[in-house]
């Protein structure tokens, strides 16, 4: 076993005092419309707008005295670079970002504003990681990988641990998949503290690379997916795949209209704001209708950060 | 007194297995803004996706079985006439809602989907006043007024009493004023749960009767008010202005710029989604920082009813 039950336990009593205690929601509309009891845990409403700074607190707090002092590095131009720039924020050590010259501005500004060094780079993977491992070799920085760590992964994993908390037993808790340090957070949160339900998976069709993957038992990298979920474009790893393919019950896929309609329902009946990721479990919900009728289900909204200007609809 | 503290207790037992308990969500990002420490009562959340039903689901509930046969009745082009319809369909018995021909088709649709019927009338006060009064003739249903009346602004007090409950004292609570009906409860809740606070206002400078009436001591109609605070163009009541003269400090008003600036910061920064109209006391904070420095802040957000295909900014 990759992470204990006990090492998700000390994950929460590590970052408790850092985080959010998301609030869990619920619609009369979407219970009418699905026949189901759905629990929606509202990461959206987490620090930096993502269920991110759960796994970045914990991987920054949980560094020796000695890691501390030469501090963090990632390459990232998305909610993993402002949620490991203010874990090291709350800590009072140095973080160290590589972003793509091309990131959104108000990236580049939240970022900066948690005090972050950031270090641009030409918007391709291979730029990205050979401009980290120069800044890590100049300041000895310690990498914090946005999920293929297992740290990361434990911290995601309390989002479902209060998820459970609130409602008791659930019969499935339905999270969306990129890398997969959610998924396989919620997966082994769910193995410990919800042994009879089943965990599945949302992705879309267009980066359909983790349903792969999970149907062939190994790795299938995506190759430049083309979705709106652009949260979920990575590819998984060899720490999140394994946790996967043990614990997980399945993953579907929905389409870019199905992602974009699921959004729209959860702005105009639930009253928040959700990134287009976020809708994808919403969408698999939708879609599969059937399959939920009558059961008690968690869905983990991941994250809120949209460009407000952006035309969704 | 015209409503007790026991009213407002007993408000809140009759409401309580029918309304959301909605959450209390802070932002570090605001209280840095504002050197000030805030917590919103978020009533965007709330079923119909307003405050509105909490004050409609008393006075639903308190009505005799006599009137409850008769149903109910009202007409409104907003919230109200959503939280009346399903406040009544909770209690199974009858809505009837007199809407303006040229309503938004969604919410004609959301108040027929509650089962409420519908009366179409042309779009001026003098038609909305004249069709009730022929459908309470024919029917004997009873009128609920939006927020001239005492049981719905005991229903409307709940929302502070929760707020109260969940954040302990608090030096300020600031909620929008319309009508009244959620500015006077918030008062009467302030002075019987947190007797040390002060209730503060807000209003769109384009609708800024509710200021002028509290500053001349009697009731100023808004006449044909134009603001994007929609829900806040109504006039004082002869049963809120008592309460509101009495028991709140001080109504201060924002201009258009402000309330859109603010509503959507809150969006950008809280995820959430609220109507322009909940703006106004977020744009009063912005706009008043060096009065609330240092000081523990209440803000009810009132609805989170927009089209989503506006186009905000």
């Amino acid at each position: 076993m990759e992470i204990s039950k006990q090492e998700i336990i000390e994950a929460h009593e590590r970052i408790i005092n850092y985080v959010h205690h998301t609030p869990v929601l619920t619609s009369d509309t979407i219970n009418r419309k699905t026949e189901a009891e759905i629990f929606f845990k509202c990461e959206n409403f987490q620090k930096v707008g993502a269920f991110k700074f759960r796994g970045a607190s914990n991987a920054v707090i949980s560094l020796t005295s000695e890691e501390k002092e030469s501090g963090v590095a990632t390459h990232s131009s998305g909610n993993h670079a402002q949620a490991l720039a203010l874990a090291a924020a709350n800590r009072n050590i140095p973080a160290y970002i590589v972003m793509p010259e091309n990131s959104p501005q108000v990236k580049i500004d939240a970022v900066r504003d948690y005090g972050a060094h950031i270090t641009f780079c030409k918007p391709t993977l291979q730029a990205r990681e050979e401009t980290l491992e120069a800044v890590i070799k100049e300041t000895g920085a310690i990498f914090i990988h946005p999920y293929n760590n297992y740290r990361i992964i434990a911290g995601q994993a309390t989002a479902a641990k209060e998820l459970i908390e609130k409602t008791g037993d659930l019969d499935y808790i339905l999270v969306p998949v990129g890398g997969g340090g959610l998924l396989s957070g919620t997966a082994l949160a769910n193995f410990y503290f919800n042994p009879k339900g089943r965990v599945l998976a949302g992705e879309p069709e267009n980066a359909d690379d983790a349903e792969r993957s999970f149907k062939a038992g190994k790795i299938i990298p995506s190759v430049d997916p083309n979705t709106i979920a652009d949260g979920l474009k990575t590819s998984l790893g060899d720490k999140t795949f394994p946790i996967i393919q043990q614990y997980v019950e399945n993953i579907l896929t929905v389409s870019e209209d199905e992602i974009l309609e699921a959004m729209r329902f959860i702005w105009e009946r639930m009253k928040m704001i959700i990134e287009p990721s976020s809708a994808v479990p919403v969408a698999v919900l939708f879609k599969n209708k059937t399959l939920f009728v009558g059961k008690k289900m968690g869905i983990i909204i991941s994250g809120g950060n949209v460009d407000l200007t952006q035309k969704f609809w």
